[in-house]
């Protein structure tokens, strides 16, 4: 039990969030924990399952004294969050996120903090389909990184107090710049994610396959889209409005390299189809080695009973 | 214990394969397993963890005397598979195949089929990412659905006695037409995959960010697609180019429905992009109430240590 905040102040309480206040109390990183919710019923659920101490009406009233900041609700209400929030903060305090993106962020974000209070950006790389201050668990971020995207004017002792913090929470953490990891989240989430949706739309669409064939049938590959598929919609509509170029960037590599593909199978051009599919081993066997998914094939997915 | 068949040949022993010898002797369907397979390794490997009972060097010889031979290698190999089998296989045998396409099989083994013997294409929708004979296990098929085309003339009685060794495998059987198969697996399994594919290899064409940071910052979304991206080359090559029309169809209606999706993010179009996101958990909840998926987050993933 090492306390590293005297009081944190989670604004929104989701499956990110949550799983925050789970993972601090393994550990008794925060005294007190203040929660804030715009709706009354997460509010109520957050209190019932005591993942805060105190809870508050509005996010002026739970930043009030707190050390450490931070907002979890969808960066689409970030830029009016702290602005409400500003006058509020307490001098010395560090503002961090948990955004998906990092540039619109700083954007948003930065131009409300008042002098004396360090607004460091972050981003947990981890989460699961689900949503709600019930879908957090304490062991979300272990070992999944952690990126922070420190500002130029953020002094070092707070940065390392914030990743000291991820660290105790049981992430290993990366530092970068926001534009980079507006790239690199492009790459390994947004883009995946937008498949997935549009994957899950096409099969919904189709009108000589039916609804239930669809799910009967899904097992073979088309299961797997429809977890992230699931994730929130409300939050991944803000991704997307605030990572345009970055993801426009990569859909349109994506486009491209399946169009090579399409024009493969079109010609029957097996060779190239081949190539392409063997590459994607190395891949996975590096996520395996890395940690980063478990080797259980099928996910470890055990088989369902007969209904 | 209840025999069904004295004599099965499994032409090809990778993981499907393997997976229905393990099914069948947890049930004891079969009293005499045979097998070939190309390679010399597989056949000992086969040997080895006795998924065989005897283990032949060519096809003609594993088919000698068997009432129900299985075609088990990539599909396409299955042409001259069947011209080499044919003059041997016993009169009243029931031939019958696991192909992930049904119009090319009938197509390239149909002509070769003698009079006498029974041809009735088929195809376990299970599976996983793992391919060869140590990746087979009893429970692959357990309330999986194995799909059955029987054609005109196949005997009625001889269609059901397949449909209830698939069932007493584990699985749910349903039969429809082979049109109608390819173009139901076309959506749920080929074009997943295709799309799976070309992501993997998108993320491993850009060059603004290193190949260790898409396996690092995996855990977002990315490393759901890589999972269906490691799937047997081989295998995948050919189905793509034995579904080609049914799989260009689908692909077509996908990049329609991504372009409309393109279209939103450059324009700030929440709305649309909203309304796509939220229509796609209806599927999933659908998936997960037929059984064909686990509810656990993640799919029940648990994190892993650190390194």
């Amino acid at each position: 039990m090492t306390v590293m905040f005297e009081r944190v102040a989670l604004l929104g309480l989701g499956l990110i969030a949550s799983s925050i206040s789970h993972a601090s109390r393994r550990k008794g990183l925060a005294k007190h924990i203040a929660g804030f919710a715009r709706s009354a019923e997460t509010r109520e659920t957050a209190k019932q399952i005591g993942i805060v101490d105190s809870i508050h009406d509005t996010a002026a009233a739970a930043v009030k004294d707190a050390d450490l900041v931070i907002l979890c609700t969808p960066v689409g209400t970030y830029g009016a969050l702290a602005q409400e929030i500003a006058p509020h903060l307490k001098p010395g305090a560090i503002l961090t996120d948990v955004g998906s993106v990092k540039g619109a962020v700083v954007r948003d974000v930065s131009p409300h903090v008042p002098a004396g209070v360090h607004f460091i950006p972050g981003h947990p790389v981890a989460g699961t389909e689900q949503s709600g201050p019930r879908s957090g668990f304490a062991e979300l971020f272990d070992n999944r990184w952690h990126i922070l995207t420190p500002l130029p004017g953020n002094p070092p002792e707070k940065v390392q107090a914030l990743e000291d913090f991820w660290v105790a929470l049981g992430s290993n953490v990366e530092r970068m710049t926001h534009d980079h990891h507006d790239l690199v989240l492009a790459m390994t989430s947004h883009l995946p994610h937008l498949i997935a949706y549009n994957t899950v739309a096409t099969a919904g669409d189709v009108e000589t396959v039916t609804q239930s064939e669809i799910i009967k049938f899904s097992a073979a590959g088309f299961r797997d889209f429809t977890r992230i598929a699931a994730s929130d919609p409300t939050m991944w509509r803000d991704i997307f409005l605030n990572n345009r170029e970055a993801v426009l960037e990569m859909l349109g590599r994506f486009t491209e390299e399946l169009a090579v593909l399409q024009k493969a199978i079109r010609w029957g051009d097996g060779q190239t189809l081949f190539d392409l599919f063997s590459r994607a081993r190395d891949i996975r066997r590096g996520i395996i080695a890395a940690g980063q998914d478990t080797a259980a094939p099928n996910f470890g997915r055990a088989p369902t009973k007969k209904n």
